[in-house]
């Protein structure tokens, strides 16, 4: 046992500094020198007080100034922005989910998407509210794509999934005038608040803020998640391995890369087809191998244990290791760097979205209708690549780490019920996790999440609080690149439980668990509200008193904005690493730090000392245990 | 005739100066002296090229850092932030829609609010092929409401009032792939093609601009104007005037300001009202006097006659008058400043719309069920107030024109039937406007929409531009704070047509009317893309050929780029008097000067210098009638 080694940050570090080395003999950008470049940061945006809302301005704020030609104050601004930004993030993740009903629209038995998971699909329907005795599947999945697809613009009502959520939260929700309405109503109500000469009340735009991101949480996320479950298979634990080391280098190497599930299936798919490794034999190579990159990994990972090249701040690190054929994107978190860098490689770097259009990329056109042929062809693309290597330019790190992923709420669930006393325990409950927490065998949860951000040493926060939280006995569930970088530094593998205080220790084995659980990718947080909703009733409290916060130390994203104003209405406190640009309005800090709490029973805490951020985490979960006397 | 004079800059902005020595007084601000405190503005906003759209910035592009983090360049910050503004705009003028739409669905014969043009809802119902025989009128409305709202959020298909268009148009629209689909989509799209990691590529980036805009003006806008004719009356020519001399000393003043006529047709109805009159003079007042400021005075001036106080940058001069009782304002607009400037005075600031909440003002929840008692308790509200005055700070600038407003399209084909023999000549067209620009007696049309901008002298551009053109023979229809301009300064007055060249004079003298024409707020662009389709249609070309331009010479809000965009797209080149925050990128240049006419056969055309701006528009206007070989 004494022999299970985290990778380490200065390992990954020595790693890209060798792949630097590479991209400076061919004249290749980093984002290591545009920081450099783009540092210092402008201060009125850093602070949130610069508006470019109309055209009489830019105005800034200042002392002299304190005001912008409408007569906006600062509060206003800062407010304002921190609206869009979150109704930039919700529209980003709702739409992705919206591509995957639009994708669900079109199954059939023998077409590109099936129905994999058609109990899944049959539990939500009857949750709608959804005839399906005697309804063929196909059927079924038809008439409940077109009701989520309303979800996203239906004239009246809130989101069908809020009934979910424990009865508490529910009026909460109500209380406050925060239940989402249409998803794509409240972006549009977002847009229309912050619009020159409308709202200027920090509190009114706050308030939407939270609506926003909650028609995200538990409305275009979780149509994301629980439809991508339908079509691709509820995920279920599964062992893959991680880091740039999954790259084979006599193989042709396809990175898949983005969020959207639906392309990555099937290029993973056609990869595996024996006429495209025949092809890929023909062009010179012993086989293909595809490892993902960003969320997109997520989804592989979880559903075909395709492994993890890396994560957000290593999309350039794959290609810089002179031996992916192919980069295949979708949509979001993709550098638009990517162009100019694989131009100083062989590298194809393959748009595929109407949404997410690049200079310098291949752009095949990928819908669900001809999903089949265009994968194909992008796997061909990457095949006939192969012989267009530099080998000179060739190198991939000697770095990976198994991990195990996959844990949905459902494989939660059923992994607790392997620790149940089938005689006396009801099963598919979360009771065992329950009793965990009471018993003080475990002190808590933490739900990390997020990015990376080059204001953070790459994934050392993440790392960091991971291993004082398991040495702590707080068991994780992660998502995102937090996922990533876990997997990378090993803390996925079951044996990492030799890093974890002795009640986690013991779970781990019992259940035969990592401490750390993959829950999937950023859409798929949506997984752990319905998990904290489940706990709460399971224990018998509100989602607000469980010794639960989430976490998003390395947050770079305005999806993780959204993430974390549906986390902090859902009633978890949430920590970030990262300061959110609001910090030119006292009374906006006052109101995410603190006020909003009123509303939801939760707030933010912003901590750039990752130490110290672990310790305000373990105080609140403790705090929370002895509220709850136990 | 020889007396007729229209009202100079000067005098309004000596007027404006004598105002703002009462401010001084009671140490108001005002927006003269905020433009002075956030001068210079920042390059890198004016520009386009600071991007803040995820945490690892703010990232702003030099010659030293020609790249964000992330890699984005020039050309992809700027696109992206164009379409952003965009999708502001387009969110803000389609949500107003929607309200007037949710209004349309509480209409009852006893309501608050009724069916006033029973014709217009027909007509309508059948253009969307509603069965309307038989129907009661309140149900066939409640019908429509449902069908206008899926409009905002409908899983497939595109606009429905994309049909309005000729039919050439409508290729040309699908060619681009820029129909629009529901309306709220478009603008969550949008948002997330911008979102960090999505699209950077100048014209993706555009062409989601043009259908976002398009969703706007033919979808959201159009939605708005259709349906508030429906509710509150189809407009006609009606007289009115303008300026701040409106304004009665002696009367209780309620400004109205915003946008939505759902409240202040409400707010005028009580001011009506006997009861509330007999309540005024119970204060003190002998009556009470209600004006408006922006497009919601548009609104109530065109179906009311209720006289102009102003536009946009007018409307901190109503309250610095002393003797504004309340200003009621809903949304869109309403400088934050008037809350503080408000309490340096006796006035009330009454905000009314969640939509827009600000901080120092009343606010009375307004909503379509109990429109009626939140207006009458505003009304009182003011009324209360009178007694409030401070009579040393009272002084009414003695400056107002007459003005005759409400010409819609429906209104336009009336007045034409006037000139058409209706013995041999079809009546109900355009088709004595055709015979007017084949024969050269109106040289061409312009369309003059916006609002103001600090970076122009108040009014100027619009009233230098109008007097050039209308004395060269091109008529205008106006909207928006253009149209106040105009009003104003007398353009409005029949007796401007001295003002006309020989043509343009006889065709006010034949049809009666003065030579710009109102045709309502700015949502109401949407009837001028009506007009010109049915002009095209008519004369028999495309709308791309007719001696036609759109001039948005002071235009500051993102509605006013949202607009640009959907007006370009019809056909009609555009020009504005004030950049588009793209400078920093040549590609955006390029694209949104030139190479979109590519796509939709117009294109925007930017000159600061106002006299050379009205020279290229008649340019092009004859280059256009030459073309045509007219």
């Amino acid at each position: 046992m004494s022999e299970f080694k985290l990778t380490t940050v200065e390992e990954n570090e020595a790693a890209t500094e060798r792949l630097l080395e590479t991209g400076a003999k061919v004249g290749a950008d980093a984002w290591q020198f545009r920081v450099k470049n783009q540092t210092p940061h402008c201060k009125f945006g850093e602070q949130g007080i610069c508006c470019r809302i109309c055209s009489m301005g830019p105005c800034r704020i200042t002392p002299k100034a304190p005001r912008g030609i409408c007569g906006c104050d600062a509060h206003g601004i800062a407010g304002r922005n921190f609206l869009r930004f979150t109704a930039g993030g919700s529209a980003t993740h709702s739409d992705h989910g919206r591509e995957i009903c639009h994708t669900l629209h079109t199954v059939s038995p023998d077409g590109n998407y099936k129905v994999k998971d058609p109990e899944k699909l049959i539990r939500i329907a009857k949750e709608w509210g959804v005839e399906t005795e005697g309804k063929d599947v196909y059927a079924l999945a038809h008439e409940m794509s077109e009701l989520a697809l309303l979800e996203y613009g239906k004239p009246f009502g809130v989101q069908r999934f809020l009934k979910r959520a424990p009865k508490h939260t529910q009026e909460l929700w109500a209380a406050a005038g925060i239940e989402p309405r249409a998803i794509d109503r409240e972006v549009s109500t977002a847009m229309h608040m912050t619009h020159m000469g409308c709202s200027s009340k920090p509190e009114a735009l706050v308030k939407q803020a939270l609506r926003c991101g909650l028609s995200d949480g538990w409305g275009g996320s979780m149509c994301g998640t629980e439809f991508s479950d339908v079509m691709f298979g509820t995920p279920k634990p599964i062992e893959t391995e991680a880091n740039l080391g999954v790259m084979v280098e006599e193989n042709v190497n396809i990175i898949v890369h983005g969020h959207d599930p639906s392309l990555s299936e099937m290029i993973c798919e056609y990869a595996d087809d024996p006429e495209m490794i025949a092809y890929a034999k023909e062009m010179g190579a012993k086989g293909i191998t595809v490892s993902g990159v960003c969320c997109t990994s997520n989804e592989v990972a979880m559903r075909r244990g395709i492994p993890m090249a890396g994560n957000f701040l290593q999309q350039e690190n794959v290609v810089l290791t002179g031996a992916c054929e192919a980069i295949v994107v979708d949509v979001q978190c993709i550098f638009p760097a990517l162009g100019p860098l694989s131009k100083c490689f062989h590298t194809k770097f393959i748009t595929t979205s109407e949404i997410a259009q690049m200079p310098d990329s291949d752009f095949v056109k990928f819908s669900a209708e001809t999903a089949g042929e265009n994968a194909k062809s992008i796997v061909k693309l990457a095949c006939e690549n192969f012989k267009n290597r530099k080998p000179e330019l060739v190198h991939i790190p000697n770095l990976k780490k198994k991990a195990t992923v996959g844990y949905s709420l459902e494989a939660i669930k059923k992994t607790l019920d392997t620790v149940t006393n089938s005689h006396v325990d009801e099963t598919g409950t979360l009771m065992p996790l329950v009793d965990c927490l009471k018993s003080g065998v475990l002190r808590g949860a933490v739900a990390m999440v997020g990015c990376n951000n080059p204001r953070v040493r790459p994934d050392t926060a993440h790392i960091e609080l991971m291993k004082k939280l398991i040495a702590n006995d707080v068991i994780l569930v992660l998502s995102g690149c937090s996922a990533q970088a876990a997997a990378k530094a090993g803390l996925m593998d079951k044996e990492a439980k030799n890093l974890c205080g002795a009640g986690l220790k013991r779970v781990c084995e019992l259940a035969d668990i990592p401490p750390v659980l993959h829950m999937g990718s950023c859409v798929d947080i949506s997984r752990m509200m319905v998990l904290s909703s489940d706990l709460a009733n399971d224990y018998g409290c509100n989602i607000s008193q469980l010794p639960l916060v989430g976490c998003a130390p390395e947050w770079m994203s305005e999806k993780a904005v959204s993430i974390g104003n549906y986390v902090i209405s859902t009633g978890i406190d949430t920590y970030l690493g990262v300061e959110p640009q609001i910090s030119g309005s006292s009374q906006m800090e006052e109101l995410l730090y603190d006020k909003v709490s009123d509303w939801v029973e939760a707030s933010y805490t912003v901590e750039k000392d990752i130490d110290k951020l672990g310790d305000l985490m373990i105080e609140r979960i403790e705090e929370k245990r002895t509220a709850l006397g136990i």
